[in-house]
């Protein structure tokens, strides 16, 4: 089977569409998916996918290209960040385990911090302490506070030099599953029940594992929402989420009108919901017929 | 979009593995999906997938190695048959319509008429006259009595000689929509409630249109069963038919134990299901991040 990583890789220039061009250029052997620049956040979140070693080798290359063409001594934005290439999460697509992303992780870590000079934090997954799983928790101080951060030996980098590098700061690297953004309509316009079903759902309150979720009222579309973060859809799938929003919906006597996926979704995902409501028993993926076409 | 078509090519051998082989290996520049080889039949169905032009000459070229290494006039099997190569259906998968592929059986067809001097009938979808629609109608008779059938001027074939090809007898090509097989296993040991709930889904007593089903005991599992094809399932969806089947046992106070999918279905379809029972609004088959593998 063919083994699949997808990489949701973050480099803090959002508005010069020349230097924007050439980093993703940086990209090669991978199936770019999606470029998303923000000016305000003057931040891109570049998606790709591919085979592992060309996953891992594309990472170097864009993260050399955003060291190179990067100044953070003069970058302004409204999105936190520490580095020229700020983030590169590894996240497992198709036949490949969380160890083999943090395997990755672990050596693209080490050859950013040997080959650019640049500090390396492994996060999520990858962490190798509690408090470095969190990436808020690791960019804490930003770029600007780096220096001083960094005198702290519980924040001595996993890999590279003891100090931030002058222009490109430090960068995060880890592991984590796929996150699906998946958004529940209700027939309602009252925002207080979305806000309490959101409450119900979510981990933070006692809720499902792995939930993010808030309630709020779209006004250009006349309707209120539970917007939702499954952050690890393989261990609370998408039907036991869209299951728990209509049992609390049902309580509250709203109903569910419709739902959507925002953006991409692994096949994997959908299909363990097709599985679910189907009953489908001994189910295997190798029998949707599209992923032949995907083998080696 | 890639467009992808599928092919279930049959031919006329299931025995001998060197003819087999050499047949199967003029299938290039097309993804062999599966071989199955049956010795009492006589008959192996090649089932392939790859774009239009590449399945059309990947048929081409199959159909020719048959023609040259079958000589139907020494063979016997317990399927019926009317050529070397048998039945050649096009089925579209993605980004393509039942037109394209019925210009593709046209093609194809015509070809086959004028390089290999075979007689062609176009049928299902590709069908001139009705009465060509269904397979069986156009195979009665078979090898052995097809000289006297074709003198009939309502058996004229679509392209090709007037007459069989004296080794090679006559093809049918066409178009048909993907053919899913599914079961759904009951709670109950009584196959006549599997055949009651099999006939009041079915479309020949009324059902669901496009609905083939069948009440089964199959006892080496100690279980009853409804067993289903659905011939047209983006018509007719999986989701549909299996609610259909939970209504009819309920109503007759039987449980449904779990169902099951043989052999492979196309993405299209499970994730049509997914949507139906997610309530998904605005899902768009590209949403599912392996498909931008597929591109070209």
């Amino acid at each position: 089977m063919l083994k699949l990583i997808a990489c949701a890789l973050n480099f803090s220039q959002g508005k010069d569409k020349s230097v924007i061009e050439k980093i993703v250029a940086a990209a090669q052997d991978v199936r770019v998916l999606d470029v998303a620049s923000d000016p305000d956040h003057n931040r891109t979140v570049l998606t790709f996918l591919g085979e592992p070693g060309a996953v891992g080798r594309a990472a170097l290359a864009i993260s050399a290209k955003a060291v190179e063409l990067i100044d953070l001594r003069r970058h302004r934005g409204g999105h936190p960040r520490m580095g020229a290439v700020d983030v590169i999460p590894f996240v497992p697509i198709r036949g490949v385990s969380m160890e083999e992303c943090v395997s990755l992780a672990q050596e693209v870590g080490r050859r950013i911090g040997a080959e650019m000079a640049v500090p390396v934090y492994l996060y999520e997954a990858a962490a190798t302490v509690p408090q470095r799983r969190d990436l808020a928790q690791v960019r804490r101080g930003e770029f600007e506070g780096l220096a001083q951060k960094m005198q702290d030996p519980a924040w001595r980098p996993d890999y590279g030099p003891a100090l931030p590098h002058p222009t490109a700061g430090a960068v995060a690297v880890g592991a984590r599953p796929y996150l699906v953004a998946f958004n529940v309509n209700l027939g309602t316009d009252r925002v207080e029940t979305a806000k309490e079903i959101a409450r119900s759902i979510r981990e933070r309150d006692g809720g499902l594992p792995h939930v993010k979720a808030l309630g709020i009222k779209l006004a250009e579309r006349d309707l209120v929402q539970v917007s939702i973060n499954l952050v690890d859809p393989y261990s609370t799938p998408l039907w036991q989420v869209f299951e728990a929003v209509k049992v609390q919906a049902a309580r509250l006597g709203v109903s569910v009108v419709s739902s959507e996926i925002v953006g991409l979704v692994p096949l994997g995902v959908l299909a363990e919901s097709a599985r679910h409501y189907l009953q489908l028993e001994g189910f295997q993926p190798d029998q949707i017929l599209e992923t032949h076409l995907l083998e080696e």
